[in-house]
Parts: structure tokens; sequence; C-alpha cells
């Protein structure tokens, strides 16, 4: 079966919370001492599994990466959902849908942030495209702070059928695009939503907001052209999640 | 003189845009070609500097970074401001203090998300401590895409004094802090006022809490601890925005 190396306290006691991938074997840097430390090996013995320490200098080559915090785990893949099954938990949930599209997002540190901000606002569930995207690594794991092991994320293959299929399930899709003229604060966003964020460099490509039922702006000062993705991702959903929890 | 080297397109065309450094020298990847480049070349005309092209090999020992984009700069040392300037230009200005104190901030990265957003909203000043700070680096110009450039900075040697000192001037403090009762969204914060962001780990230090008129929260759901720091300074900034947008 194929492995994955999760390192980072964060991701490797949010796998075993979650418990939604198979947790084969976990490393602890024995030098290491830590609160957090604690609570994974309180997790781990939770689970059944016995972690194996290990010297600091074996690390850096199990991990793959310096950032691993003195703790890895060798774990299933990925758990992706399909748009099938996140539409099917938000209607046994009975929730008002709250999607989270994402297209050209490039980078491993931003789609973790991103990820840890939906999964703060209740976003039902994440969408990728296949081609053009950051892919759920152990170091988005890392980024999100483990928020990747708890989100539902599908990846497609065409996020323009993934749209139209929304469309048709009753949700309002709406574009983040820095040049439109309608504000993220003007009117009510409460209803069945899919909020799409485009990349760092080129934001949403047009064919994309083409499908959008509404494009949007986050208002902005100053001469310089525009946030940092994550950031910009983060106050959309975050003025979203405002109006829901107000209405 | 001490001089820095910029790297990256948007730091060394910021730089020339704002004029607040003198730009000594600037170079250029020979092989390089795009808008943005030939948007720097008609800038740097006006500045009376005529860039150098060099090939592609050099440009790494020169940025000291992978992420220089094929344009280099040396210039004068960051040009930081004092809290005096800063209140100063307020007045000048006639306008209602924003300003953001940053408490631990340690990231080069974060850091220059969280100007990049301070730029956007009209940030006043970035008021960072000389200890446990990241510190304006060419690096967190980068991070910022040039906002570094433009913002009003000042670095303290006791935020504790420099929170006195901005209350004595009539200023609410209002410290983020993620188990605080009270909701960034309750309650009007359109009034002068300086927000207190605290850093990836620990947030704000308890000596610095104890000064703030207010700790108020972001809201959070879900099973996964905190947003990622400069999305959360992102957040509260847009939301402070927001209302004053709306005054």
């Amino acid at each position: 079966m194929k492995t994955e190396i999760l390192y980072g306290v964060h991701p490797v006691c949010e796998a075993l919370a979650a418990n939604r991938r198979h947790v084969f074997e976990i490393c602890i840097d024995r030098e290491k001492k830590s609160g957090r430390i604690a609570q994974l090996l309180s997790l781990a013995e939770s689970r059944g599994i016995a972690p194996k320490t290990i010297g600091p200098d074996d690390f850096r080559t199990l991990a793959g990466s310096a950032r691993h915090q003195g703790v890895v785990a060798r774990v299933s893949p990925y758990p992706l959902s399909s748009v099938v099954d996140i539409m099917q938990s938000i209607q046994d949930g009975k929730r008002t849908p709250f999607l989270l599209m994402l297209d050209n997002i490039l980078d491993p540190r931003n789609l973790g942030a991103i990820i840890r901000t939906a999964l703060c606002v209740g976003i039902d569930g994440v969408i990728l495209p296949k081609d053009r995207s950051a892919t759920p690594t152990p170091s988005v794991s890392r980024a999100s702070a483990g928020a990747l092991e708890h989100i539902n994320l599908a990846r497609v293959t065409n996020l323009v059928n993934t749209i139209k299929h929304l469309k048709s399930a009753g949700l309002w899709i709406v574009g983040l695009q820095k040049d439109a003229g309608e504000s993220i604060y003007a009117g009510d966003r409460t209803g069945p939503m899919a909020v799409v964020v485009g990349g760092e460099q080129k934001g949403i490509r047009p064919l994309i907001g083409k499908q959008c039922d509404f494009l949007v702006s986050i208002p902005q000062q100053g001469p310089v052209d525009s946030l940092n993705a994550s950031v910009a991702a983060g106050v959309a959903m975050y003025e979203l999640f405002r109006q829901r929890q107000n209405r």
C-alpha cells in the first residue's frame, strides 16, 4: 500500500484526532518534550499505537523537511472526498451549502493557510482542480496546522463542469476578482453558496469567471496591487461567515 | 554608506515609486522580458537610473535568494518612521488614527503579508518591537509585494510604553486574542484605534494584553486551534476597515 510521511506535531495530532487515515507508525525525537507531544502520545495510545523514539539525526531524512518538530508518522494517502460526498453530507446535516473552490492556488503554504481558515468558518468542502493547483501533500497539512486532516476536500478534472453541477443543485457561485465593481460587503450572501478564489498571480481564469453568478471584490486603498492570496481568501470567507452568523 | 539588496520585481518597482530610498544601482536579467519589467525600466528612467543587464548566473549570488525574478537593486537602508512621525502625519492629514502593533510576529512571510494588508486598509503606521519580531528586511519587502516600501513603520524599544503614549494621545487599544470572550464583530470600533496582533505561536504577551482597553477574538468553529497569523491579522484589519467605511 502507498504511504505518506506526515511531519510536524499538528498534522500528526490532527490525523489521529480526525481518524480518517490509517496510521502505520509514529516516530518521536527522544530529545523533545512538550505539552503538545504529551497530548500526541495520549492520542496515539488511545488508537493503540506505540510511537518509536529515534534520535534527532534520523529525522531530517525521514521527514524530507527541517520543519518536522521532532514528530513524523507514516500514514495512508490523503482521504479525498468527492463533490457527491460533500453534497450528501450537507444534505444529511441539513446545512445551507458553503463551499470553497480554488482556481490556480499553486503555493502549498497559501493552500494550507486557506484550508485552515476554511475549517474555522465551517466550509463544507474545498474543491480543487487536478491541474493548476497545489495538491493535499504533507507540506500542505503542515501549513494548515493539521486542518487538512479534518476538511472535506475534492479534486476535480473540470472546474467548469463542477460549477455547472453545483448551479443545478441550487448553489450561487460567487467569484472573488480584484477588479470586480461589486464589493463583497454589498448585499446579502447568506444563501447556498460556493466561493471561487483565484491564484497568487492571475486570479480566477476567465473561463471560470464567466460561470460565476456574481463577481465581487475586496475593497482596497493605496498604491500596491492586491492582497496575499490566503489573506484575500480569509477576508472573503470571514465576511460570508459573519453574514451567516448574523442571519 | 550601508546598503541593502532588494530583490524581486515588486520590491524594486515599489521602492522606485515610493521614492523613500536612494537607489544606487539596478540589475536586470537580460533574458527576462515582461510587462512588469518594462514598467520598472520606465520608472527607473524617470528617476535617471540606467539598469545594468547581467546574466542569470550572477543573480543568485547577488540576491542571496532564488526568489529574485531577475531583478535586484542596491538601495539605502529601510526608511524607518518614528511613532512621533506617524502621529504627526495623522494629524496633518486630519485622519482618525488607525495603527497596527505587532507583538511576536517572527516569520518574515507573515510580516510581509500583514504589511500588504495594512497598506490596503489604510493603516497609518505599523509599530514593531525591536525584540521578538521579524525586521523590515528585503525578504519582508518581497513577501509584502513591495508594500513595505510605502507603509510607515516604526520600531520601538518598549511596546508597553508606546501603548501608554498612544492611550494618552486618545487612542483605544484593541488586542486580538483567541480566547477573548468579546467578538471583533460586536460593537462599534470606528474611533481612533491601535490594533495589537500577536505572534504565530503564543499570541500577545500577557504584559501587553494587560495594557489593552479591549481584548477581542475572531469567532471560530471546528477542531483546529487558530488561524494563520497573517490571515487573523487580515480578517481583523478588514473588519475595522469595513466599519470605518460604513461610518
